[in-house]
């Protein structure tokens, strides 16, 4: 390793010799650029597929199966690299027969150690923007011209009616909307479906004082970023209002109080079968392609409890849960020690309710602004703008870590994160409040992708718990219900006039077991988590989130969700295998589809 | 004058022997830096005006009455100066007693040419935005907390009824909402008065073949750009979902359906009596500043014509034609030639419609592509985009050249112009059109700033008339009506179905005669133009709009408008004025405001 030579120049020239190599179909070369622990992680541009090869072995079988299809080219270092503690990063561009591509590298030494591709654009396909936007206006003199309001309102009266939509997005949140911007603008003609009743009701019909509890550097949605006096924390109303608008100004083919009611897959015509219930009556749609983006989660998990019917207050799972007025100066009980039970035992606070936690299984608390200040500065933040990491350069920077090295890399944040509040947690172990930092003490962000459930954000619940204000019953389970109490499993009785279930989710197939079927549902298996072996998720190691934004077991079967930055970031990759398909690009897939006989990647 | 130093080095050195000289209140050196021809434009930094200096002598006297209390400091040069044609361009920035400024200058030689000094924000009172936005919500727990909504609607309820607008802006187009936007990140209280029934309708209501002439990059609003697939000319209707969803997301206290019906200046209160009309009944409201943005023109200007009473076709104003269907295959006479008369008569002739246009005076015809390659090029486009001069510095870079010099800069354009496209021109006059390029052939942009008429930017209605599918009869006035035909000035006959007058605004001031007084219309004089002494602009010269965002002969009174770009730009300003006497900073203006007998800038 020479070490008077800039990063950039040993980039470059193991980019070049990379680029070389696969110009020559020498594969043998290039695994051998590679150091013994390397990755490479690919969005669609070699795989078609959403895949981290370990090592050099998996990347040269990769290589084997890909590379003639593919035929990268172009490769280019882009900005200047820089290194620290002995590792070189780098961006780079390159292209394949069919894309441009965007990419970041890690070396160690002189060896790649993570590679990341991702595909940007489709050639022939871009999105008409900047220098290729739309006029707008065709200049000249036409007879019977039609307007912009003429061509959008037939435009609007044919599609789902005398012309079909390619694609069918049941689930019109931030999810939905971000990739329905993405289809709009690569022209991929796409109905939204939404049960309420406005755009933005998904965040507003939740309880009053729900607040994002990430930061708006981390909430952007595609295209159009929030105004730069966006608060940091955006409360749920605002956030639908935003998601109105844009839904609007985007131009989104977007159905307010439209529910699907069924999907069918026709194997004869390889199109869907969907089931519309709207005001206006019942349709059906056939479009080519079905996005299930119903939420990061399916459908609420409510228990059946014991005595449920014998309760003589109110019973009901968090999703329902509006705000704490209706419940002033009664005794609630809420069922869930996770973000949305922290939540509502606060808001219930608020509204001078005398409320009880019930957490059954330890919880990992972080107080928001140190995990701003420990865990967000980096990549999405002010200081990080200031540096020059745009948002879509922090989305690649996250995407190019690969979840095998990210529990190391989390497990010390979380030691600074107990040491420097260390007194919070003494205070809320002295209340009874059990903590964890996940299995392997990787903390927040890992119980995030793993289950995404067991970890909040302390937005305030936390000081209640501690100072007692918030009781918490801890390790106990909701045994059964009198008229006017809860029994607990360890036999204690709780009085009781509000019972409130913050028990979270099933898993996301459960949409698909509902509205399509229960073999389909059985077929894809489960979404989320990675196979990490932890607890909610078990093995075999996948090295990606199952089933997410990529190729399933059933054709013509897409989700697409996650928190904003995902939904915002995925929504490319997901779009961008819907225009190929549309547009018949070959899209040769590499990995088999997850599932529940699937084993881990090869 | 040294050549070996490069233009940093040299506008690094002008501008420190400037900031020593004001430092030292040495206002003959700081004349001295100066060139014999000079210019030193000021928006709000040293005047609280918009005022240029022309001269040494002007430079001197103004610094005089300003100095001390401006108090400037702290000038720096940022990003690298360049040099072409022997003028060296910079940007600096610079401070005040009471605001943080930014500038450009422009140096011949080692002198002065061009100065521009602007006001971007007052010392403590900052726009929250970036670092300082506001975080969303206050962490911890609070009994009876109001969330976000609640606060919203109890604001908004508040707002004219138990608590006084600071400011009431009369006109919800898009000078309105810019200013509203910025008034609001200012924190100043301020409602919006808007007689239609949603934001954009202002564009909506217009006719259906409506787009914009001026190019996307010209035409963005503050805080939130187009995103990046927006037309370059936006179609009508397009633009008025953009403006309400401008409107809902920046959160502004936009009053739908709602007239000024009245407004009188309490002398005794210092405040204004505004009578509000709206569906619920009327108020009124008692603000400090009254803003008048009703469109960069006044009420429509309908010709009394002889015989109105007896045609038994359709008679109306431009303003009030929304589209050609109702008179397909009519006969149609569209008096007046400039952009509306252009346009009805292409709509018209699209729809089927006989069309004659009567020109009553000669007209500046540019074709948009034309206008878009030779005249925005530079400062507004993705080419200007892509070497760094964003919107903001495209709008300083404008407002850095004084209106003495903008005509000659401007005529070998227009000599450009012509000789590209003399083929349209020739056939034009050929067809009978009178074509002129301004009093002193300086072409569309200063008919623009001195009288808003006389221009049409091609984009199709030429081609007809050229080819005389529309007819044109020049040089004539419409001078009776009959009951199927209109009378000409040459003693001509014209059968007509329809006749439409295109004849323009009366003044912008009009509006205030028609709702506050003819006393207080009089007292504070015509709007727009700038004294050129061309026709419809007479001296004496002024060197600025008069009346334009600036203060006037009446207390708390403000005229805001132009077209998008000058609305972007100069609201900033409108609301830095606004924002200062709410806060109380002290305001001393420079400089006698205009009115029908004020002299010439001193």
């Amino acid at each position: 390793m020479r070490t008077d030579v800039t990063p950039t120049a040993r980039a470059t020239a193991w980019l070049s010799c990379l680029a070389e190599a696969l110009a020559g179909s020498d594969v043998g070369t290039a695994m051998s650029l590679f150091g013994s622990e390397c990755y490479w992680r690919d969005l669609l541009a070699f795989t078609w597929n959403i895949k981290t090869m370990e090592g050099r072995e998996a990347i040269g079988r990769m290589l084997e199966a890909t590379l003639a299809a593919t035929a990268p080219s172009a490769w280019k270092i882009v900005d200047g690299a820089t290194e620290t503690d002995g590792v070189v990063e780098a961006w780079f561009t390159f292209e394949t027969a069919v894309a441009r591509g965007k990419g970041h590298l890690r070396l160690r030494g002189d060896k790649g150690w993570t590679f990341l591709t991702t595909m940007a654009e489709l050639k022939g396909h871009e999105e008409r923007r900047g220098a290729m936007r739309d006029n707008g206006v065709t200049h000249g003199a036409f007879r019977n011209r039609r307007s912009w309001l003429e061509r959008k309102r037939a435009q609007e009266a044919a599609l789902g009616r005398t012309e079909q939509p390619y694609c069918v997005i049941i689930g019109g949140g931030q999810g939905g909307i971000a990739l329905g911007a993405r289809l709009k603008r690569l022209g991929v003609p796409t109905i939204i479906l939404e049960r309420n009743a406005r755009a933005g009701d998904s965040w507003r019909n939740r309880y009053d004082s729900l607040v994002l509890h990430d930061p708006v550097w981390y909430d952007h949605l595609p295209y159009l970023p929030f105004p730069d006096h966006w608060p940091v924390f955006t409360p749920k109303d605002q956030m639908g209002d935003w998601l109105e608008a844009y839904a609007k100004v985007m131009e989104l083919d977007y159905w307010t109080s439209s529910s699907c009611v069924g999907a069918r897959w026709d194997e004869a015509r390889r199109e869907w079968e969907v089931a519309v219930e709207r005001p206006a009556g019942s349709l059906v749609l056939r479009p080519k392609q079905l996005v299930f983006a119903t939420g990061s989660y399916g459908p609420p998990r409510m228990p059946k409890v014991e005595g449920a019917e014998i309760f003589a207050g109110d019973l009901y799972h968090s999703s329902r849960y509006v705000g704490g007025e209706e419940h002033r100066g009664k005794r609630a009980v809420v069922v869930g020690a996770a973000s949305s039970g922290h939540d509502i035992c606060t808001d219930l606070w608020e509204h001078g309710a005398k409320v009880t936690m019930v957490q059954r299984s330890p919880t990992t608390v972080v107080k928001s602004e140190t995990l701003m200040e420990l865990g967000f500065k980096g990549l999405y933040s002010e200081e990080a703008l200031a540096k020059g990491i745009t948002t879509e350069k922090a989305d690649l920077l996250f995407a190019s870590m690969p979840f095998r090295l990210m529990p190391a890399l989390q497990i010390p944040l979380y030691e600074r994160i107990a040491a420097q509040d260390a007194d919070l947690y003494a205070r809320l172990a002295q209340a009874g409040f059990l903590l964890d930092w996940g299995q392997d003490r990787s903390g927040l962000m890992m119980k995030a992708l793993r289950t995404g459930s067991g970890y909040y954000i302390d937005v305030g619940a936390s000081g209640l718990i501690a100072a007692g204000e918030i009781k918490v019953r801890s390790g106990v389970e909701l045994r059964a219900l009198k008229k006017r109490s809860v029994l607990l499993s360890d036999g204690s009785e709780l009085p009781a006039d509000v019972v409130i279930f913050a028990t979270g989710f099933a898993a996301m197939n459960g949409w698909v077991a509902q509205l399509v079927s229960s073999e389909v549902a059985e077929k894809i298996g489960p979404n989320w988590g990675y196979g990490s072996g932890t607890r909610g998720d078990p093995g075999p190691w996948r090295g990606e989130l199952r089933n997410m934004w990529k190729p399933m077991a059933q054709e013509g079967l897409w989700f697409h969700g996650g928190n904003l930055a995902l939904s915002r970031h995925y929504s490319l990759y997901v779009a961008l295998q819907l225009k190929a398909r549309m547009a018949g690009v070959p899209t040769m897939i590499y990995g088999a589809p997850d599932g529940p006989g699937a084993a881990g990647p090869d």
